[in-house]
């Protein structure tokens, strides 16, 4: 007994998605096969809308449908700062913390020599001309090994253009009890205290 | 800032997808975004033709894109057994083990008063006309509360009606789903299946 050939192509279609091993696949495409018609169709066609309707800001590379994106085309954003993200999500997730008022760049990815992703591979050339701007750079990049290294790449290459550097903030989740957190981060949220009252006698 | 409306209906969709909630649904959408204009037609494609090509064998209820499923129009197979599992993929599991040569029986789910199945929105009606010709019914459900219940709920209904029954065998590990059973594991549980009734014939 085989699976019929369009069982098998929606299969092999749906374990090329990240995240989704054959096994996952096969329920996913069985719990299709379960849907109406019409769940399929809108399913289907949200795919190729958002293909035909997406593409990245020309300036800060995050995904918009118009000609540039909510942030870019937004004159009270402050244009001096520029906030360098991994992924268009975190855009979306510093836009919600709401403590962010600048613009950003979007590299799509980091650099990762073990999946023989290079410098050249991510948005950063684009990045150096809108240095002219700007006044301080953030580096916002995760703190996976990946994205302290792409951080510390740009740091080095930022760094003889004369604007402020920053990188994002180590430390405990709020809302995170000390006692689960791990060394390495309890390590970095110590070496980072932040003064709440200058030493008197000083 | 917010997202385009096509990326929105996109994540909304990927996100109705099961064990796929709304962070991994926004993961995705953004993957997809990065991948060439092919590959996602292809993949709407596939789930389209599958809609399509596909439905439930009238006979077994498996899935199939032919008039009957494989198994069912297969003459060499053994007519007088039938083994009733949950999911179209449970079949394929069964057929991998290599221990069994006789027919099925698909469900397509569990009884699960506490999800609102009931055993008429099971394909169990359908199974009783297929007595006529069988000589023995193998409950092959999960090991799962629901997969007991529902080979329970088979067992008081076709105890009066003569066929053998029988459950495949503890060699799952309790609380498994059948269709992650490894093929060593499903043949042995296939094969030591134990009689709830005899065969009255004998």
């Amino acid at each position: 007994m085989k699976y019929p050939p369009s069982l098998v192509a929606l299969i092999r279609e749906l374990s090329r998605l990240p995240g989704i091993g054959p096994k996952s696949a096969q329920r996913l495409a069985f719990h299709l096969f379960e849907q109406p018609r019409e769940d399929i169709e809108r399913l289907s066609s949200a795919l190729l809308e958002a293909k035909r309707d997406l593409h990245t800001c020309p300036i800060c590379f995050n995904i918009t449908d118009a000609e540039r994106c909510d942030v870019c085309s937004d004159p009270s954003r402050d244009q001096s700062t520029i906030c360098v993200v991994e992924e268009p999500g975190d855009v979306i997730a510093i836009e919600r913390s709401g403590e962010y008022q600048g613009l950003y760049h979007v590299l799509h990815g980091v650099i990762s020599p073990m999946n023989g992703v290079g410098p050249d591979r991510l948005y950063i050339k684009a990045l150096l001309p809108r240095l002219d701007t700007a006044r301080e750079i953030i580096l916002a990049t995760g703190t996976t090994v990946e994205g302290e290294a792409t951080a510390l790449y740009l740091q080095r290459l930022l760094e003889p253009m004369g604007v402020a550097l920053s990188r994002i903030a180590y430390g405990l989740p709020v809302g995170g009890a000390l006692e689960y957190a791990d060394e390495v981060t309890l390590g970095r949220a110590l070496s980072g205290r932040q003064q709440l009252r200058r030493d008197p006698a000083k």
